[in-house]
């Protein structure tokens, strides 16, 4: 029987691309999305489209109202995205308080639910957005609270283990990657409005042009 | 100006003790539940009663359905739960995949939105229903989690923590305690089951009863 995989999906460029890198593996996927009250949620159906191409188990969307709190630009519409400026040194107004401590926790209680020895998550040091939760001592510690704290009885009490394959690389060379496993990027969303057209200068759209170029691959998306 | 603490409150027994103790510190204080599709719901009318009645700076309700992937009795009306047995070595069937990481994480959300250094939870390891969340190897793998994964601009970058108060105490102990603060216990809900009356059968049931005759106090819900 395949071994498991949970993967955080949210349908933009890293995510995605973990999908993939998890499918290669051979594990069985169960992928999972949040709706938390983000203005940009075509990212959701990119999501969608990818979990349905590559046959996921199951597509979990978890409707998770960060809003209730939360004062951050990508939750609240009243708020201005603070145009994008990749030399930034303090946290962009995007910043969702402790989003990914909260994603990873769910995937951790559907992990133990289902049996899946690894969650997926695409986040990058190397080359973010000035999060805090997207460094590889947040992983770390993340995955050493989730093994104190679930039984893994469906695993026999292996470890369950954090895969963030792009924690130390560029988004350059995860684009790289992503083409040669097959990603169709034109079905992959980063900025953060919603809209029919990505806005082309949040932080967001900034660090994916500037990937895609590095990559020497055209955005299809464009 | 106060200091800042957030407190899982469920309206049993654990929860709303450690929200007395939290404003016996003189904390402002920020109260969070959830409805996560447990069958008990009675326990919420009891967490908004002592909510009210210490006059918290804000109740958060947090609607979260582990349904959508949880198999356990406690979220599922199909399943039976067990018949309470205090002997039992093996997991209880009411138990929750990664529940108080789950809520956990969110509460350090919050605390980071409204710059809380402290958050309350009510597990006990010496007296509890067999867990593995409710351990102090979990509670502080969690507390390192939180710490390298939230940026705590609001409380200038100081740790935050998370208060443990029962955590080596038996429930008889915190009952003591509740009484001397003046908690009125009529308000608290711990029968896993709905319904006017608690069941008096089930493991929380037992615990419970078992708890008030060690502490020589009468169950004022009784």
């Amino acid at each position: 029987m395949a071994e498991k995989a949970v993967v955080l999906l949210s349908g933009g460029l890293d995510s995605t691309t973990a999908l993939y890198l998890a499918h290669r593996e051979g594990y069985e996927l169960y992928a999972l999305s949040f709706l938390y009250g983000q203005l940009h949620d075509r990212e959701l159906l990119c999501a969608r489209w990818h979990a349905a191409h590559l046959g996921v188990k199951k597509h979990y969307e978890v409707d998770l109202s960060f809003t209730a709190w939360d004062t951050s630009a990508l939750t609240n519409e009243a708020k201005m995205i603070e145009e994008g400026n990749l030399e930034r040194t303090t946290t962009p107004n995007t910043y969702v308080p402790a989003r990914n401590m909260v994603f990873l926790s769910i995937a951790a209680s559907i992990a133990e639910s289902v049996g899946a020895r690894y969650i997926y998550i695409g986040v990058s040091e190397a080359d973010y957005s000035g999060y805090v939760d997207c460094r590889a001592a947040f992983v770390e510690a993340m995955e050493r609270a989730i093994n104190e704290g679930t039984e893994r009885r469906l695993t026999a009490g292996r470890p369950m283990e954090i895969r963030a394959p792009f924690l130390h690389k560029t988004k350059a060379e995860e684009i790289a990657l992503g083409v040669s496993l097959g990603v169709d990027y034109a079905h992959t969303w980063s900025c953060y409005h919603g809209g029919d057209h990505p806005c082309g200068v949040c932080d967001s759209c900034l660090l994916r042009a500037r990937a895609f170029a590095m990559a020497g691959v055209e955005d299809p998306l464009l």
